[in-house]
């Protein structure tokens, strides 16, 4: 029988470079996200991470187990308390980061399998001040938080699974090119790199770090490494 | 001329008692809550802590510069990823204690004197692993980052500002009692020791901690101690 896995985001550019990796490895792949793909097995829409769109997922999907279950979604947006947007950059982080790890949190209550793995992505920006980009930086420590707090006994998640936070750098998106058409993409994470890495720990549960462990990923000259915190 | 102090969430068992320890003390005050205080010197009134509110608030004290702005808005409430009402009580706390965090940093940067202190309340208990408070966790991390992102430079706040949280273990108030009424509450911090602090700091530039710091106030047998984390 295949092993299954969740991608929370799975249409965005690392979800969906997680539910392709997976997909070729034999993984019955569901993804979930605010727009199909066309490449999962199957593929959930949502209109946001709330309760009600929540229960619904968990209501669709109550029979499966997943043995790994990943929050790709997320975004970045800047802002300093002077900004002129600064109130609208806060919302619009706790919307796309801090509201998908909220939602993966409780579907991980919900539908993961004894032994399995849990990720959320955080960000290696936010292990220092953000003064000026107060809204993402938030966003990335309460999803710290959440990592750390369902690495407890009593968190909720079922025995012998683990949870973690990956820390990306930087990721070579569609998006951050967009937004960075003058950087140097040698020093920036492929998300194939993220999806073999994640298929590792998903495939040999030998591989994985500790409960709890948050896991920078940083590259160079598109070499990628992958450091605990 | 008298100092000026701003409470954010000036109503509460907390901001209520800052107020009066510094009105008695000389200073002008203004709080700022959901309902009136009416030992203010000025008292505003707001329906929440959103970006219209608190453009509102900052216009209406454009004239003011003020020597201490504090935060000592929020509350408490529990929740697993399992319980019946997890993302209820995730709202909640972001409501409570995010939101008001947020505009505090915000007013901060319209309304802080030079040299001036900022201080937000954080939680000590948000210094580990939060699993059964998802979102009093997640609203407490967030507050403190916060607190150390106004302390770098480039923040927004005023030259020579300073920014602290202070993390409570438990404080004595009204709403903590009803909860908890068999404690001890010889372990419990009453507010007035926590005003009285703070209007050590305020008064004395000299007493204040480092910028960023992060303070614990955990009270025994009824001697209250502060320690920098």
């Amino acid at each position: 029988m295949s092993k299954n896995i969740l991608v929370f985001g799975g249409s965005g550019a690392l979800g969906a470079e997680i539910v392709n990796f997976f997909t070729t490895k034999g993984w019955s792949t569901v993804a979930i996200d605010f727009r199909a793909n066309t490449v999962a097995n199957k593929s959930i829409v949502i209109t946001n991470s709330g309760e009600t769109e929540m229960v619904r997922v968990a209501t669709e999907l109550n029979a499966t187990k997943f043995d790994s279950i990943i929050c790709a979604a997320g975004g970045w947006t800047g802002g300093s308390i002077t900004s002129e947007d600064y109130f609208k950059s806060v919302q619009k982080m706790l919307d796309m980061n801090l509201s998908s790890a909220i939602g993966t949190a409780y579907l991980s209550g919900k539908l993961l399998s004894p032994g399995g793995l849990v990720v959320f992505t955080g960000a290696n920006s936010a292990l220092v001040p953000t003064p000026g980009m107060i809204g993402y930086g938030v966003s990335k420590v309460a999803t710290h938080q959440i990592v750390k707090s369902l690495a407890q006994a009593d968190s909720g998640l079922p025995a012998n699974s683990l949870s973690i936070g990956i820390l990306p750098v930087i990721l070579d998106t569609p998006s951050n090119r967009a937004g960075m058409p003058d950087s140097n993409f040698d020093n920036w994470t492929p998300v194939s790199d993220v999806a073999s890495k994640l298929f590792e720990w998903s495939s040999d549960s030998t591989t994985r770090p500790a409960n709890g462990s948050l896991v920078t990923i940083e590259t160079k000259n598109k070499a990628t490494t992958f450091t605990l915190v």
